[in-house]
């Protein structure tokens, strides 16, 4: 367990008061179950608790950096977030998968790059770090290797355009977005529906669909594609 | 909202710094949306917050209290006293339906009765509590409202405790456990029966209930319970 240490100290500048409960989060039942002799304890319960200290950091991070955010999109952007691909994902940017002890027939079923081990395993390091120390020290931890993927948008794919406008428009304050249709032709059963999106007063984007909702998406979509390209 | 601010106060020894975040979580989106000219704020993102808040509140509570419980039975718990229902019902023993604020048609339609509103609402009121002062302050509200009913077990039925106290003591060896009727009593239209239940000769528990299989089932819990606090 030295090189854990050494590397969550150099790495994250984080040195446990107890190391007992650092271990406890690296080891898995598998591995519990093949040193019975030992007594020792694997990390389920500590996932347990860091289950929900990973949901309160990362509520409260979104909470305060996107302050404009109506309830339903924080609620999708949490769930992204703390969904089992996403943690399985910090776990291997961590090299967590380096450091976890497995039993034998779990090493050879690969468990060590298996998703929901490593998804708990990170649940469990949390859970560890927030009993040790507490929250602030979690949400240090989060700081550097969760909340700069949120800001990078790395959870904002799958969804619909016009929430990831009004989510790029409110980065800088509450702003008042708009959806005009201009325009319908085509015949009844061949219709088309032209919108036209504005923000302050000002045209963003126009788009074409065959219903008014998908029209909408569409304005969105080209209203995001210019803010992107000029920005860039 | 002085009655409100003063209830919390006699009541609950809670004073706000910042009593807009306390009306903030006791007014509900239909009350806004009838006065959208006094450009308010509903309680929609505070509920976002309060939401993990409970969670790692009572996480923290379940893993501290149960410190011999597998994650299964946590996780279990948990989920009982987090769910819906629950939440409506600390929020009406708090009289918290007596102060939201509701739109008339939300009003009309029964709203201050509503389940989910009232759960919402709870939890609204935990993210204004912690967005206020800190969870310390969450986790003293909840020792007074929540807690207090975890230990007395209203979260704990639909759990089988006789199974739970075979597996516990089978733990370290094959044991016979026995339950005997040692009472019965009242009228047979409201009747108590009293059962103990006894391992290796020795008696673990006593149970009451209204019928024997509640009052096993109470029995394996009071046995639990003992075995449980004995050892930590």
């Amino acid at each position: 367990m030295q090189a854990l240490t050494e590397y969550l100290n150099s790495e994250y500048g984080i040195r446990f008061n107890n190391n007992a409960l650092l271990i406890e989060a690296f080891t898995h039942s598998s591995y519990v179950n093949e040193h019975r002799h030992l007594d020792l304890t694997d990390n389920e319960r500590l996932e347990f608790l860091g289950d929900a200290v990973l949901e309160i950091s990362v509520s409260d991070y979104l909470f305060h950096e996107y302050g404009h955010h109506p309830e339903g999109l924080l609620t999708r952007l949490r769930s992204e977030i703390v969904r089992e691909t996403s943690l399985y994902h910090f776990s291997l940017d961590c090299g967590f998968d380096q450091y976890v002890r497995l039993g034998k027939g779990e090493e050879q079923n690969a468990g060590r790059k298996r998703p929901s081990l490593l998804a708990d395993l990170f649940e469990a390091f949390l859970g560890s770090l927030y009993l040790d120390q507490d929250l602030k020290a979690v949400e240090n931890f989060l700081s550097k290797v969760v909340f700069p993927k949120i800001k990078g948008g790395v959870f904002s794919h799958g969804m619909d355009f016009k929430t990831k406008l009004q989510e790029y428009l409110q980065q800088s304050g509450e702003v008042s977005i708009s959806y005009e249709l201009v325009d319908t032709f085509g015949p009844a059963h061949d219709r088309f529906f032209v919108v036209e999106v504005y923000a302050g007063g000002q045209i963003l984007g126009q788009g074409k669909g065959r219903t008014k909702k998908q029209a909408e998406q569409m304005a969105a979509k080209s209203a995001l594609d210019d803010l992107l390209n000029n920005k860039s």
